[in-house]
Formats: structure tokens, C-alpha cells, sequence
């Protein structure tokens, strides 16, 4: 038997896109980051309905889900845990800015396995740093998960220790939005807080999965705020609930409403995404 | 004789790229378009000025530039005016946002025919308006040409009416940054003004070469400083100096500044970009 592709294009075993799509020119198109176990993406409806927010927003038409679903099962066949990705740019157009009016969007799924981080993780929290670069406030895409994702790399590239998990993001104000790739969470007297994220920011779909479960006030939320609170954690579609124990030089301890969420995600289908 | 290739991918003929290539994941590069008039492009050391300056921000090498001016020389062979589009990206990396250390960029040189515009556009003005997209303040990513155009894609997307030529940007505290594809200059009591561009909006070449011609204040520019502008004209590499008529119920006349530059930019080696 043969290997079944881990990267479609298209629906088809592919690996190069056309090199003046608007994808590559203008970063003109969507993606989702899906974790599937076995055949099974749990979260798989909120990953539409984000697209499907996305689309509307740039204003292009989706291929067919049935298809994305089978394109990702087929890239993420064999491997136990995948991480799946899966992104769809507007297509090929005509040149400058304007949309093209009949555009066909071009789209891939890849699947690698998905990341398996140390069990310390999930028990005793994460190290992360506060990132210097501050989220741009635009309305128009926030929320989204598009593919103009500067911001998040430049970022990213602040860094370059293993230690550290993952960085803060505030926005000019200096409210805290999000990690670079994870939603953050805090209790903060007693409440459980989330960023709006109505400015800047992606909503991420765990993100969206926990505000189904629990009682959740979305606001700004001050650094200071953050630095007082309780217990913080991160979400993620690939990498579920992680705690935090240290920001910066600040030490902070799980608690019992990432313990929680732990527990639900589990029961959810994701098993266990740590070592042992 | 053949053809000479209009696509070149990496200097060499082809049309495609990596599904998974930085470009069309994140938009994660650089971009130029640069009129030849046959050989010769009279603002290459400035799109090369701005390309370096953007690699230098986004943290990866370029090409070496003959090579890219090799090739942009290739793909706009036997068009006697060119617009050629320029386009380098980190190249392919792992998963994430994190800048691979070794990457190898690719890169795109493609040409088409330089649009012809309308005579009387150069001689009585354009009509514009005012898009309801504000851009978003992030001085990380100020003044390049970098390859997340969300921005300018939806404000091009507000209006489908060939009389209306470009689209007013403004920032969020209301300011007018540029057009969707030009930078914006406005005669002001006498003096030639062009907005700041540390927080958003595009540096252009043209803008550049302006700026090395005459006595300009850079400065923060208002809505009403503009609609009560002496003279109005926007500049672009491929369409050079452009006046306004009319934006929106507003009309304007073209003013002695940029009959100048018009003047210039032929001596520079532009030649007409317009018909008759």
C-alpha cells in the first residue's frame, strides 16, 4: 500500500501553488490549524464557522466542506494525533489590489504529526515572556484568522530559547490580547477573563470552545490585571489548555480552572497531547 | 526567436511555488513593481533601497540584485513599458510562526504591458474618494512594501467604478495616509505637504524621488487640511504624477507642483504613461 499525501492542493496531490496567487502577493486568504485524532477534528464545526466569518469578511466563496473534510482526513491518514492545516487563498487574479470578481480560490491541506509536548506543560505550566511588538488595532480583520500574519512573526522572532513556550501580545494601549499563536485566559477575582477581541487578535476556536463551557467575561484586560491575576492559561486548537507558571520574571501556579478545562478536553476525544 | 519568459521563479522560468512557502502562508515577504521603459528602470536604486530596508525589518537576505535586475530585464523583454512585479518571500520553514534560521527565499519576477491611462487624467486629474477602511497604526511594518495587503485589498474592494481611479486612506484618528496604490502630496498654504508614514502606509519610490526634488514637510495631515488643499496629485512608480479633480463631491484643479514633477518625470526616462 502506498503512502496516502500529506499535502493536497486543490484536493489533489499536489505541492506548488500557482506563484502569482494573491495568497503569496497580497497574503489574500484564510487558514485553520485542525487537530485531528485519527479521523476525528472534535472542534472541526468551529474551524468552519471561523472560515466560513473569514470568507465573508474578504468576501471570496469556500470550497465545499465536505471536500476540506476528506482532503484533511486523507493528509492526516496513518498518523495517530495530526496537525492539520489547511488554507485557502482567494486565487489567481488580475493585477493590483482590486478583488477579482470571479476568482477561483485555490486551497491546501498538509498534515504533520502533531506537536507532543512535555507532560510538565499541562501539570505545571509554561514559561513565557512578554513580547515588545503591539498588535495593530483594525477592526475590519480582527477576529479572523487570515493569512497577514507579519505581526505574529516578528513577534515570534523576539525570542530563540526553548525555555520559553510562548509571548504575550498587548495592543498599543497595552492591553493584553492573546499569545502569538494561543488565546489567554485569567482568573481575576474570582472570574474567569478573556480578551476582546474586537480590535486585534485571532478568536481561537479552543478559545470559542471554552466560552461554551464556562461563564466568561470578555473585556479589555490590563497587563496589570494579568500580572494580579489568580491563575492565567492559554488556549489552543492544537496544544489545548497550558498554564502558565512564569511571565517574565512573575511566578504564577495552574489552578483549578485550567484543571478543569483539562479534564473536558480530554474527555472531548483529544486524549493526551503530553509525553507518558 | 522564442518568446522570452514573462514568470521567472528563482531566475528561472516556471510558474509556481511551494504550497507551503512563507509567501503564501503568512505573508511573509517583500514586494516592488518597477516600470521599465525597455532596459532601463530610472527608480531601480530606490526599489532597491526600500526591498533592503524591508529585508533588514522582516530579518531575512535578499537576493543578490543584479540577479534580480537580470531578471526583471528577462521577463520585460520586447515590452517597450514594462510593469514589472518583484516579489521575495522567506522561503519555506517549519510550522509556525517562528523565522526558520535558513531559510531560502524565493522569488517571483513577472511582466506585464505598463497600464496606459487616460491623457486627460495627466492633464485635468483623476476622480478619487474616501474609503471607510482606516489603516491601522503598527510602525513595525511602516513604510516597507511587505507582503500583507489585507488592508489595501478590502479598501479597493469598497468600490466597482471605473470613473473613480483611487480610494483616500485615512488612519483611524482620522488622518489621510495615502491612496489604496500611491502616496499622496497636497500643496497647503503654499507649501508641498505629504503625510508621516511611521505608523502605516507605503514609502513609494516615487514618493521618495519626489522628496529628493523638492522642499516637502512630512508631517501628520488632516481630512479638512486636505479638502482645502491648493493643489492635490498622487505618485506611483508605474504612474507617476497624478492630480486629482475631484474627491468625492470636492473638485480640485491641477496645480503648478505637479505639472512640475510631470515635467521631470519625462526627463527622468518615463517618457509618456499615457495615451495620444
Amino acid at each position: 500500500m502506498s503512502t496516502p499525501p500529506r499535502l493536497l492542493v486543490n484536493g489533489q496531490p499536489g505541492d506548488s501553488l500557482p506563484a502569482l496567487d494573491r495568497g503569496a502577493l497580497y497574503g489574500d486568504g484564510l487558514f485553520e490549524t485542525i487537530l485531528f485524532v485519527g479521523a476525528d477534528a472534535p472542534l472541526w464545526p468551529r474551524h468552519m464557522a471561523r472560515l466560513r466569518l473569514g470568507a465573508a469578511r474578504l468576501g471570496f466563496a469556500l470550497p465545499d466542506e465536505a471536500q476540506l473534510l476528506a482532503a484533511a482526513r486523507t493528509a492526516g491518514a496513518e498518523l495517530p494525533r495530526a496537525a492539520v492545516r489547511l488554507s485557502v487563498s482567494r486565487g489567481v487574479g488580475e493585477r493590483g489590489y482590486a478583488p477579482p470578481r470571479a476568482a477561483q480560490p485555490n486551497w491546501v491541506v498538509s498534515a504533520a504529526p502533531a506537536p507532543v509536548l512535555p507532560a510538565d506543560w499541562y501539570a505545571r505550566g509554561i514559561r513565557v515572556r512578554c513580547c515588545a511588538l503591539r498588535l495593530a488595532a483594525q477592526p475590519a480583520l480582527a477576529g479572523i484568522k487570515h493569512a497577514n500574519r507579519l505581526e505574529q512573526v516578528l513577534a515570534r522572532a523576539e525570542w530563540d530559547d526553548a525555555q520559553i513556550a510562548e509571548g504575550l501580545l498587548r495592543d498599543r494601549a497595552g492591553y493584553v490580547v492573546s499569545a502569538t499563536a494561543a488565546n489567554l485566559f485569567a482568573v481575576v477575582g474570582g472570574l474567569l477573563v478573556t480578551p476582546a477581541l474586537d480590535e486585534c487578535g485571532v478568536a481561537g476556536v479552543a478559545r470559542a470552545e471554552v466560552l461554551a463551557r464556562r461563564d466568561v467575561v470578555v473585556r479589555r484586560l490590563s497587563w496589570e490585571e494579568v500580572m494580579q491575576a489568580e491563575e492565567i492559561f492559554l488556549t489552543s486548537s492544537l496544544r489545548g489548555i497550558v498554564p502558565l507558571r512564569q511571565v517574565d520574571d512573575s511566578v504564577f501556579a495552574p489552578g483549578a480552572a485550567a484543571r478543569g478545562l483539562q479534564r473536558e478536553w480530554r474527555a472531548l476525544g483529544f486524549g493526551d497531547a503530553h509525553e507518558g
